[in-house]
């Protein structure tokens, strides 16, 4: 997008706010200033310049900076940070990015005048977070000292919300992120210019989209449906429903339409839509992670039974089907480990420790029955211990056409194995349900290559 | 339930397994004999004897024991397992507990006929854990120092794994827990067993099940129904779809009907069926914290926007609405705040502290329109922070009758409020979806008392 790499990539940043005013109702205040620059002097690798127009931090004014910004983040009042962009605009600053809100339409008509005359472009207003680019630790948030990881996944939220809420669970879960946009309002830049530069970005991966509504209809699908060509995208909506939908309109400035009309607008697209925020990530991480489910024979592996008589309901129930294991796999197995019936859902016994499941995985992924499988490795109750988990990855390693999810069921034991494992290829999840949902996603995922080829 | 109230309230309790052996295919061995011996010395503030059968460890037989014990608790392979429960039955024990599993038909056979000679009362085998009481420190489980906090949710699981599962959940996430049991193969003490006496147990509110399959399907629907009318009861089916039921009949040996066949007794019964383990304690600690839902106008208080709308759509999916707001709530609250619209779901915009959050909440739940609340109070993005949070519970408090949960969606901002929270009567969960389904469970609480009064 025209001059809009600087959004992501800029040489020069200069963060115009105040030392001074404290908006009463909104988010203009010194303490948001203040931790933007906490946030950008700590870990931006360019320059960062402070511009304080009401108060004694910094420069006064864009004209006494040592060279002009390519990037400007904007938090003031509506009609103060009118004035700055439009300064800014005059001075050939490339992107304005906008965190404040409470914009009329009239402001948000003039800010789009200002770019259709010089050419500046505008992210947000109403962005509240603005970016993240792990790469060179833009951030322009005001959570001090809140990174998530470097990684594969990238973000686009058209709300502050939802987009605090998705870099929250990131930072928790220790999640790879690529790049993180809070969209706003959209008077500018919007969900297409973003898509367009994470198809070209090496970092993403998989790009996960939260949207109330879409402008440029056609423009989306079309762009999205070659996107998918080679990378994943993912969208959650919010406002689905009526009564929803018509608050929506009022949050973002945005006309959402009939949800049936996203949906076949998402299929359209080749988008995998989700039900939540956390189905978001789930299926972002097995996305990053492991290859498409180009079948829907799945294995489940597991220590204990019960979980793994929830797994295959979930299995069923998500379309998918428990692979027929082949009678040589099953004798191979049931040699080995008298005790074991190799009959899927396959429990291993709770004693089952690395060299087992090395083994039967290596097997059940080896037979041509096989299309992917679910892992579930519990410690309570078992024997199983953390250190056993590597093992499971390094058997996965060995089958790079076939996806496999991993569930420590729990939720001590979840953290104890997601900190043996999160650095590896192997996605985990907590409840059986979600790692059959992730599969899900890995089929629907091929199918959509099949279909935009 | 005849001799059983031993189970759980037993004086005496004899640990009877072997510091030698350990079965290559199996749970028996010297490790689960010490780790159980290990639990009960630290928590049980009942008399533990222990009784080494091949070994050197306390007692070598029953015989020997100064008096004997109510409850028996046998860890060993079954042909040595079914010598000490037919000894203990002579000597008049009240209860085993059979905790390993490996049982032939043959076996589990020959268990029936020493209960139907002696009276003894059997739990399992294949229980995998057996008993956790926390009001007496009863804890038969082999996992080293693991015990839930007390409360008034009781457990009853027929698997071991999906006990394990949600053991671990409660303690993890610090969930106040009146009773567990691990049922097993079922040879004797049953749901039905376990139900009764659950109903009487002063500090149980709320009865979780984990379910494969019910062998007295009249008696257990009757006896539900009778206790719903005080206590809710909760279930989760393993074995749901036709491929996974195949699976648990070998599982745990128990006849698994058709789908429908259960979908129907459930609501015959009462008991309010969930989709998965997290779902089934949401729900249990929404029902155990607050009451239950009259009627479906819930009203939606946010410091932010998007989740606000994810929580709207949530809503109208779980069959409830989104409240109107009168118009009298609507001006007092706009007249307090401008820049607040009232409209709901109800934006108090991102620097809503607890002052704002309990005069709105106080005003909305005063508000005849409004049945039941779904509050957001995000940190990240916002101004909250998390001692903020007990204001909301203060406020709650004040309208006993209208259910209010809460969402402090995320990872990190989760478990900051979750501290400042989870020891009052808000239910805490980490989306708004998740708070939604609560809120339906609450409702559907209701509606079944309606019908069985």
């Amino acid at each position: 997008m025209q001059n809009a790499n600087s959004l992501y990539e800029p040489e020069g940043v200069a963060l115009i706010g105040s030392s001074k005013i404290h908006e009463k109702v909104g988010m203009t205040s010194p303490e948001m200033f203040e931790s933007v620059i906490h946030n950008m002097t700590k870990f931006f690798r360019g320059e960062t310049w402070i511009l304080d127009v009401e108060g004694k931090k910094g420069y006064k004014t864009l004209e006494e900076l040592p060279s002009t910004p390519d990037l400007v983040v904007i938090m003031l009042p509506p009609r103060l940070s009118l004035e700055q962009v439009e300064n800014c605009a005059r001075n050939r600053v490339k992107v304005a990015l906008m965190l404040t809100g409470g914009y009329k339409t009239g402001q948000r008509r003039r800010l789009l005048q200002l770019k259709k005359e010089y050419g500046i472009r505008i992210l947000g207003p109403n962005t509240i977070m603005g970016v993240i680019n792990t790469a060179n630790g833009l951030n322009t948030t005001f959570e001090r000292d809140v990174m998530p990881p470097k990684g594969h996944i990238s973000i686009i939220s058209q709300s502050g919300g939802v987009g605090a809420c998705l870099l929250d669970w990131t930072c928790h879960y220790r999640i790879g992120v690529a790049k993180f946009a809070f969209m706003g309002d959209k008077v500018d830049i919007d969900d297409v210019d973003l898509l367009r530069y994470l198809a070209e970005d090496a970092s993403t991966r998989v790009i996960c989209l939260y949207l109330e509504g879409i402008e440029k209809g056609r423009e989306f699908i079309e762009t999205a449906r070659k996107i998918v060509k080679t990378k994943p995208i993912l969208a959650l909506k919010g406002g689905a429903t009526k009564e929803a939908a018509r608050r929506a309109r009022s949050h973002t400035a945005s006309i959402a339409g009939s949800d049936t009309i996203f949906d076949a607008a998402f299929k359209k697209a080749g988008i995998v839509r989700v039900g939540d925020m956390e189905e978001l990530l789930d299926a972002a991480v097995a996305l990053a992670k492991q290859p498409p489910l180009q079948g829907d024979n799945i294995a489940v592996v597991s220590n204990v039974g019960g979980p793994a008589i929830l797994a295959a309901d979930a299995i069923v129930r998500n379309g998918l089907k428990l692979a027929i294991i082949s009678g040589k796999t099953r004798r191979e197995i049931e040699q080995r480990y008298p005790g074991v019936e190799a009959i899927n859902p396959i429990d291993l016994i709770a004693d089952a420790r690395a060299e087992r499941y090395s083994y039967v995985l290596d097997k059940v992924l080896s037979d041509p029955n096989v299309d992917g499988a679910l892992v579930i490795n519990m410690l309570k109750s078992c024997y199983f211990k953390p250190e056993d988990a590597p093992a499971i990855a390094e058997t996965v390693e060995k089958h790079p056409t076939k996806p496999v999810v991993d569930v420590p069921a729990g939720g001590e034991d979840f953290a104890l194995v997601y900190d043996a494992l999160r650095d590896t290829n192997i996605p985990l999840y907590n409840l059986p349900e979600k790692a059959a949902r992730a599969l899900k996603a890995l089929q629907t995922y091929h199918a959509t290559l099949q279909k935009v080829k």
